[in-house]
Formats: structure tokens, C-alpha cells, sequence
């Protein structure tokens, strides 16, 4: 087998072979195709498009590239949940201890922010002294006591996908559904859960900005998933906008305790109760959705979602008073509001944009290596349809750098737009797949 | 400027601009950027082809990427002849002889063979003490003085198609029209001439297999050229079969010698003649085609052609003897008879087979480091549309090595088709661009 007649039978048009994908892919991973061969590939893919069986194949090839993590030691039906990742989205800070106090086992593998997204680790670790950094022996006994455990992904985790999007992602060959979802499905199937609850993105602040392809991508990877084995569902929820109200590490964090808390934005509620039943039905411990939502509402307002949330910071070495006094958290030396220039309703927010003044500011990465301040960030106080008065606050910024906030205030502003006509209100969760 | 955007503009059907083609070949032969982006570029191309703006700027960029050639230095017009390839093409060999005998100026760069195809080089090198390493200076000086010359390809002509060649030959990104166009054509505006003839070559044993795309290709090339203000034709010629009745290095030297006298198979010496005369027009040593033609004849049957070759033999090095003499030249030690297996017409003769037999014998390059038997081949004795009796030969193979000479004469004989009908005469050369 050479590589060249796989990249010419591609170029052509034809269908590669469990055992061509299952070449490439090992060859690849051990340094002994080039880089050179693997993106034309990858453009040729972006070209003639994979086929259902090609993608699943892709997919298995890389999830088993690296170590395929063994959660059996875990009681239970154990429940993962994946967002393809947006601005403001806490989802996993909130969710996981709200399912983990309805009996839920939680064991989690999540990574770091880059670019305009944040990530779920680096939030976390605006608790002083949390770490993610379990060895896989600690991570099983943590979910088998108090029932919830998240650590970063292991080096060992579908390398191949790394190398692979690493490559993608110089040789503009990463806008390809079958290779997005090969890659995001990699990493859940290795990560070793039997079902997988997808939270799918789209707007302007989601890679997938038309709701036709997020849907089109949640289908493709419930595909992939069932081929696999796995109980899967998939929800398509709205980035057109940053969701909930707060937007930076640790301000998020203060969010998702108000929400564990029954006192969380609208949207961010509603995302959380829906992925939350979705998971409990997939886990069965529960027979409905609705069940399983009176479930989630009951942690909640027994305090007992909090209480889970404080377990599992001390677990991992955090400090647990801040889940009850957020004062503790990470605070920002300074802040200011970003005021309205003029009145009306408020008809878009760019949301990749609020997710760039946030990097701006210092609250993401550039690059891998950057160090992030997790105080920073912003505070919606208005967001789409809400009307607005000359000279009312729009956000509140919070910042350690006078320059920089200057220079985020001026691309915030331009984000908004806002018109005298009140824009028609869009459905939050758009749909199941 | 950005690699990425240069590859995401094409991907996306865009038209790459002057400054965005001399960036990513200028910094690519430099080093400055990587294969891995490259091949990805040019893969995009496969796909989105490109307009002829840009395979001229390609070209452009890719001739001046290294030194061009200056032959101010030599009097009259610089006339080039470049074949796109085949078997049993010894056209240079007769050719430059001829219309240098005319008065034309031959100063020409020539490359060696590899794969099923041979090499003007190699096949010189028969002759004993024969070089083509010759510098710029002792070039012009020879052209200056006996009016003809070959030299191998400097090491710095178009060193970004060199590159991007090796590149695209194992990245299954070949068989683009405009990249096919713009490589050699860019080494041909490299070496200088004020005028270039092409023979684009059509069927099995050449690049162009379809006469279409032949025509295509050769209409691409004489626009290129022509917008870099050279004086272009280009004939499609046949290489369905393989050209005159040589195939193999020395047996080639002899079959161009015998052209030279006038005792040539007809087809080779059509293909001479047009040639002749197209470049002694564009030379202006001609007004009209069939005054060109007659200024041939003239030079072979006065023996003034032959002499030339001698007289360029002996300039750079090699035994004129030969000339004259062609048992000087490389003999093999044994020589078979391939026999008609049934009696018919000769159908069809799969070219590039015969090419790849003549490999097997020793006589071609496997890879760029292999050593070349210049003695064998073979003396085709039938053609396309020849009757043979069974047990009659179809041709002489001249060998070494008795092993290599049976698989190769098994896979001689897979090469012809022998049938019932006589299949109808098709025209050597298909038309003129």
C-alpha cells in the first residue's frame, strides 16, 4: 500500500478502505508519511467529501491511534457530554455537579481555551488551588466516592487527531464536516463513556455560523457514535450571542455557582436543564425527560448541586469556601461600565468579538503558551431584544490594564448594534437530533 | 501576506494575484515555507484549476526563481525546441544537426531520461568522451563558432519548478493543465530563447493521453510564451506507438544518424522536417514552411547535416569517428528475434510498455541515481497497421543479461495486439497551434 495511490484514489473521486484509512492514519501518527502527503489529502477530502463508512472509519482509526480509556472500574452508565465550544459557555461547570447529585457518575475529560473560546480547565482553576492533573488511577476512585472527577486530556488521547488537526489548521483544510466530526468523536469514543450528550453550536459565535450545518454536523456525529456503540443525542443550542451574561474565566465560575444555585441567566438555565435531562435518560436514572428534569430542579433547590460542586473542588485540591463566598475567587483590580451610545433595542452582538475583547483583556490564550488572567472579562447586562436607554450600561468590564480596556471598550461597542425596531426573539435551543 | 490565506483564496475559487503567486514561490524556494502548505495549495489547484493570468505569473515567477539564461552573446535569432516526451524520441539528436547546418543557432539545454522515457543526454553520451558539462561561456562560444551546442540543465534554472515538481510527483497533484504548462514552460524562458517550437506528444506513451488535452496543453504553452514575448508554435504529434523504429540509447544514435542521411523511417523524419522547418521560419532563416523543408533535404543530402553532428560531436569531446562509424558506438553482447506469435495486422503497440521494456533490459533510469545500459533496446521491425506472418519478427532486442531479456521479451509481446482487420491509418502529426 503506498500513500500516494490512497491521496490519487481520493483526488478521484473513489472510497478509501477501512484498511487504506487504518494505513494512513498509523503511518501517519508514527512519523512515516509525511506531512506534505497527509494535506493533500486532507484537501482532496475537503474536495470530494468522505462517505458515512469512510468518516466512521476515520474516526475508530484515530480514537484507537492512543490509549482507549478503560471506565469500567466505574459503576454505572457512565454519561459524557461534548460542546463544540462558543463564548461564555460554562455549561460543563454547572452541568456535571447538577448530574453527579442526581447519581449521575461524572468522569470527565476536558481541555483549555484558544482563541476567542474559553475552556472548561481553566475556569475550574480560578479556584485556588484546583488541579486537573490526575494520574487515571486517582480520576476512577474519585468518580467511584464522591460520583463527579475531571482531568485534562492525557498526551496519550487520539494523537493522531492532534497531529492531524494541528496540520488542518495551517493548510486551511479544517472546514470539512466529516473531518470535524471524526476529530471531536475521536476523542469522545477514546475517552471511554457509553453515551455521549452533544451540545452542537451555531451563530456567529460557534465554528458552525448556519443552523443547516450544525444540525448536519450533530447528525454526522450521532452516526459515528451509534456505528460505534454508543447511546448517543445531540442538542443544536444558540451562539449567535455569548451565552448567559458573564464572559471570562472566573466570572463564569461565579455564574455557575448562581446557577447551581436556582438563580442563573434564563438561556444558560435552560441549556443546562435540557443537556442535564438529556444525560440522565441516556444514564438511566430516569424514564423521561421530564423526570429527569424535576430531578435536576430538586438538586438545585435542595442545595445539594452546590454542596457536589464544593466536594468536587476539594477533591481536586481546590478551595471550597469560594463556592459559597465567590469572593474568594479571582477578582479584577478595576472595572467599568460600557455605556450605550444611543437608545433602542438591542438587534445583534457579534459574539465571536465578545469573546475577542476577552482575549484582549488577557482572559485567553493566543497561542498554547500563553498565560491567561482569569478576573478579567465582562458582564452582559443587555443582550438581543433587550431595549436599551442612551447612556445605560450595556456591560460591565472588568480589567487589570488600563490600555487594554480602552482599546476592548471600543471593539465591545462595535459589536452591538442597535436598532429601533425590536428584533424577532430567536429559540434558544433549536433543536434534537 | 499569509501562506494560509493564499491557500484558502484558491480552495475557495479565487483568482490568486501577481503579488500572492511571486510570495508563495518566492518564499517557498527559499525554504520559508513549508511542503506541507504547498501541496495543499496545489491540490486546491487540482481542483479549482487556474485562470491564465495566473499560470502565467506562476511561470513567470518560477523562470525568473533562479538565473535566466542571457544569449545576447550569440549572433541571430536563439531558436528551442522542447518535446513533451516519449519513447524512441530522438528528435533532438537529427534535428539540431540539421537546421544548425541551415545557419540557425542551436543552443540548447537538455535534460536526461527517467521512467519509460529517455533523455537527449544519455542518448548523446554514446557517443565515447561525449559531455555536456560544459559552462555558460564554452556554450557561447561554441554556438559562436560551429553553431550548435547542448548543455545539461544548470543546477539554478527555475529552481522553484524543480521543487515544486519533486513536490507535486508524490502528492498525486501532476495532472494539472496549467501546472503542467507553466513547469516547462518556465525552464524554457529560463534557457533564454527568442523563439520555442514545441511538439506536444498524444497517446499511449505519452503524459497527454487523449489528443484533446494534447491540443490543450500545447495552446496553453504557446500563450504563455507568447505573453512573454517569445515567438511560439507547438505541433501535437503521435506517440501511440513508439517514434521511428529505435527504442534504446545508442540504437537511437544510430537510427538519427541514418535520418541524417536521409535513410530514416518515415515517420521520425516527418517529425524532423516539420520541426526543421518551423524553427528555421521562426529563426527567420526561412519565409515559408516549404522553402524551410527544401533547405533540409538540402543539408542531409549534401552531407552537410551529418558533418555537423560530427563536428558537434567532436566539440564537446566525444569520438566523431562514431559518426561516420556506428559500430564505435555502445553494441550489446546478444541480440534475439521476437516472433509474431499469429499472423494479422499490427493493431495497436501499447507505447510506454515498449518503454518500460527497454527499462527492464537496463537501458533507462528506475531512479535519478541508476546507471544506464546505453546498448540495448530494440529495432522494431512491424508497426501499427504492418502485416506479419506467424513466426515472422516483430523486432530485434539487442541485450546483456539473458533473465532480463526473456521477462522483458514476454512483456514485449503483451504490448502488441494482433488482429484480423487492418485498423485505419491515424495522421502522425494531429495539427499545428
Amino acid at each position: 500500500m503506498r500513500m500516494y495511490d490512497i491521496i490519487m484514489k481520493k483526488r478521484n473521486g473513489g472510497e478509501l478502505s477501512k484498511e487504506e484509512i487504518r494505513f494512513f492514519i498509523e503511518k501517519y501518527t508514527a512519523g512515516e508519511i509525511p506531512d506534505y502527503q497527509v494535506s493533500a489529502l486532507m484537501m482532496a477530502i475537503y474536495f470530494q467529501k468522505m462517505t458515512e463508512a469512510e468518516t466512521f472509519e476515520l474516526t475508530m482509526a484515530m480514537a484507537e491511534s492512543g490509549e482507549m480509556l478503560d471506565l469500567s472500574g466505574i459503576h454505572g452508565i457512565k454519561v459524557d457530554k461534548h460542546s463544540t465550544g462558543g463564548v461564555g459557555d460554562k455549561t460543563s461547570l454547572a452541568l456535571t455537579p447538577m448530574v453527579a447529585a442526581c447519581g449521575l457518575p461524572v468522569a470527565k475529560m476536558s481541555g483549555r481555551g484558544l482563541g476567542h473560546t474559553g475552556g472548561t480547565i481553566d475556569k475550574l482553576e480560578s479556584f485556588p488551588g484546583f488541579s486537573t492533573a490526575l494520574t487515571t488511577e486517582q480520576f476512577m476512585e474519585n468518580v467511584n466516592r464522591i460520583g463527579i472527577a475531571i482531568m485534562g486530556q492525557t498526551a496519550d488521547l487520539a494523537p493522531a487527531d492532534k497531529k492531524l488537526y494541528a496540520l488542518r489548521d495551517v493548510t486551511a483544510t479544517v472546514d470539512n464536516l466529516s473531518l470535524i466530526a471524526s476529530s471531536i468523536m475521536s476523542k469522545k469514543l477514546a475517552s471511554g463513556a457509553d453515551a455521549i450528550v452533544l451540545d452542537v453550536k451555531t451563530g456567529s459565535g460557534a465554528f458552525m455560523k448556519k443552523e443547516e450545518d450544525a444540525f448536519a454536523l450533530a447528525e454526522e456525529m450521532v452516526k459515528i457514535g451509534r456505528s460505534a456503540g454508543r447511546t448517543m443525542s445531540a442538542l443544536v443550542t444558540d451562539m449567535d450571542q455569548p451565552l448567559g451574561n458573564a464572559v471570562g474565566n472566573s466570572l463564569e465560575v461565579v455564574e455557575a455557582i448562581h446557577t447551581l444555585q436556582g438563580k442563573g441567566p434564563v438561556d444558560f438555565t435552560e441549556l443546562v436543564y435540557a443537556l442535564g435531562s438529556e444525560m440522565l435518560v441516556a444514564g438511566k436514572k430516569a424514564n423521561t425527560l421530564e423526570e429527569a428534569k424535576d430531578m435536576l430542579i430538586k438538586v438545585v433547590r435542595e442545595g445539594k448541586a452546590l454542596d457536589k460542586l464544593a466536594e468536587f473542588v476539594a477533591a481536586q485540591g481546590g478551595d471550597k469556601r469560594a463556592v459559597y463566598d465567590t469572593s474568594l475567587l479571582p477578582e479584577a483590580k478595576e472595572n467599568m461600565e460600557i455605556l450605550a451610545p444611543q437608545e433602542g433595542y438591542v438587534s445583534k452582538i457579534i459574539c465571536d468579538e465578545i469573546g475577542s475583547c476577552c482575549l484582549m483583556l488577557g482572559g485567553g490564550r493566543e497561542t498554547k503558551e500563553s498565560d491567561i488572567d482569569l478576573s478579567v472579562g465582562f458582564i452582559l447586562h443587555k443582550k438581543v431584544c433587550d431595549y436599551v436607554h442612551a447612556g445605560e450600561s450595556l456591560a460591565t468590564m472588568h480589567y487589570n490594564d488600563k490600555a487594554k480596556a480602552d482599546a476592548a471598550k471600543e471593539r465591545f461597542l462595535k459589536a452591538y448594534t442597535i436598532s429601533t425596531e425590536k428584533p424577532q426573539r430567536q429559540l434558544f435551543i433549536k433543536g434534537k437530533v
